[in-house]
């Protein structure tokens, strides 16, 4: 029997392959350029290749893998391991990613939403270890979910359960990119994050003085490095955020009631900013039996969540086959 | 085998017992007065009355009936069933209902809340049938949710799942009984309803009238009589609160992608008001793919989908052990 899975993470900017033990661990990793490998075609070529490279380095042939678990940002046919279409990647329409990696490499592929699967790394490995009933969040320019649900992946009728950044919180709140208003992903995204920031920005020299050091541009992560120096209209930016992924996540926890929620995603490197917040509106906001069984931490596998949730997802695939 | 069980739906105004048969049909009901019934005690006398004149009549004994089903509204822990509290309801603290209640009848008794039991009647006999996942919505004073999700009752961690009633759509709309601001009850809930209502009297000399004949009591079914009778005032009140349910509903269409949305509860009887609204803010703020996927349809077994949801809860508790 093979040890080594592949699992590829699909991201705005990267597209990560790792070599994926038994144990769920990441033994070597490739980073390939999200736009140089956009196109299908390219995306076949450069992960084909990367798997090739990762299997050399493991001393297998890449028919001797368990399989390659593919996680891609946007609406996938899990089955017939279509790519249905990606967020922010044009050139993909009812793609057969599966059937083609698979002619390339020999092996089995899978193939499932991005953030299912770090649903599905954090749950088997990381910080949902243990828990029957779980939601994942992921936090950056898009706010994404994946939910566990007693014991199991929970996709929906068709595939697209899990898109908490698309929950209206604020029917009066800003427009999102998807069309509504006050979505949780328009009040807590980058986007919001930045708009925030803007304004703390006339209150707070070190936040002016850090920005001009990064050429004029605001980024999520220096109202983070202004927060944790003490600044208090970064931290106040970080405890409206807060405040707000409070209440979303309330919501969660009063219609799902689940016993964790793992919270990923760049923008969650400003934990410590924007947590204590969180937990006092949560706290306040979520009902009481429900708000008492919830635990919400971080993720546990950081980059690699995404890579081992593809590795798992082929296990689960080849034992339910 | 027995072929008899009893439902029993334990609301606000009136205790309802039928008599189910194996097909799911209400062969005899009889109701009692919750305010004669309220405390545990006299529960168990009232119902346990209720269910041997049921058995008679059906000309078995109570040790006879496959069981008796329980649908409380509040926090019950179905395993050992036992009501921990109730809405609206005193006296209930940590009560050993099923034990009691099988003591008393010499059968056995399954307890669950009323809202996860119209789920369960309605998705097994009524409008939700053949739905894999399946959002039920109750529309009253309160507004409460069951879900089956692949296929079974999805209960949450603690057995709290479901309070859809208590998801913030509004964050600066109205204050709810909760605490919260813009919960989906506050936004679409009687009190609601009659804060429209009221403001819309002021414009409709044919509410106002009604308002009179009913001694001076505003309540939904004169503005939904308006409304049909084609009261412009009236009228506008149902489609802002369709619109509010269709917020409200896109939400859980985005983050669930059930395939059917079953309406229910007594407000459900202005459905021809509000439903176009309902439908043309869901279609417009659901994504397109869980969107798609969705049908909302009305309750079908109406006040007997508590009763019928109880008897399956009965049968589903004699498989399972």
């Amino acid at each position: 029997m093979a040890h080594w899975t592949v699992g590829v993470d699909f991201g705005g900017t990267n597209i990560k392959c790792g070599l994926v033990s038994d144990r769920g661990r990441v033994a070597h990793s490739v980073s390939l350029s999200t736009r140089a490998c956009a196109h299908p075609r390219a995306f076949v070529d450069g992960v084909g290749q990367a798997v090739e490279r990762l299997a050399r380095g493991a001393g297998v042939r890449t028919t001797q893998l368990r399989g390659i678990g593919v996680g891609a940002p946007g609406l996938i046919d899990r089955r017939r391991g279509v790519v249905h279409s990606l967020v922010n990647v044009s050139g993909w329409h009812d793609v057969p990613l599966a059937a083609r990696l698979s002619r390339r490499l020999g092996a089995r592929v899978a193939v499932d939403n991005d953030v299912n699967l770090v649903a599905l790394g954090e749950w088997r490995f990381g910080a949902g270890r243990g828990a029957r009933h779980l939601v994942c969040v992921t936090l950056g320019t898009g706010v994404g979910g994946g939910l566990v649900m007693d014991g199991e992946l929970y996709r929906g009728a068709s595939g697209a359960a899990g898109e908490l950044g698309h929950m209206v919180i604020d029917a009066r709140g800003p427009r999102c990119g998807c069309g509504r208003r006050g979505c949780f992903e328009a009040m807590v995204g980058t986007a919001a994050i930045l708009r925030l920031g803007r304004r703390a920005m006339t209150n707070s020299p070190a936040l002016r003085a850090l920005v001009r050091e990064a050429h004029g541009r605001l980024m999520p992560r220096l109202i983070g490095r202004a927060a944790r120096a003490g600044d208090p209209a970064a931290r106040s930016v970080w405890a409206e955020i807060g405040r707000r992924l409070g209440i979303g996540l309330a919501n969660l926890v009063n219609v799902l009631n689940p016993e964790r929620i793992v919270i990923g995603g760049g923008v969650s490197n400003n934990w410590s900013s924007f947590y204590p917040a969180l937990v006092k509106t949560l706290r306040a906001e979520a009902m009481d039996v429900p708000g008492r069984a919830v635990r919400v931490v971080r993720t546990a596998l950081g980059d690699h969540a995404g890579i081992i949730g593809a590795a798992v997802l082929v296990w689960n695939a080849t034992e339910h086959h």
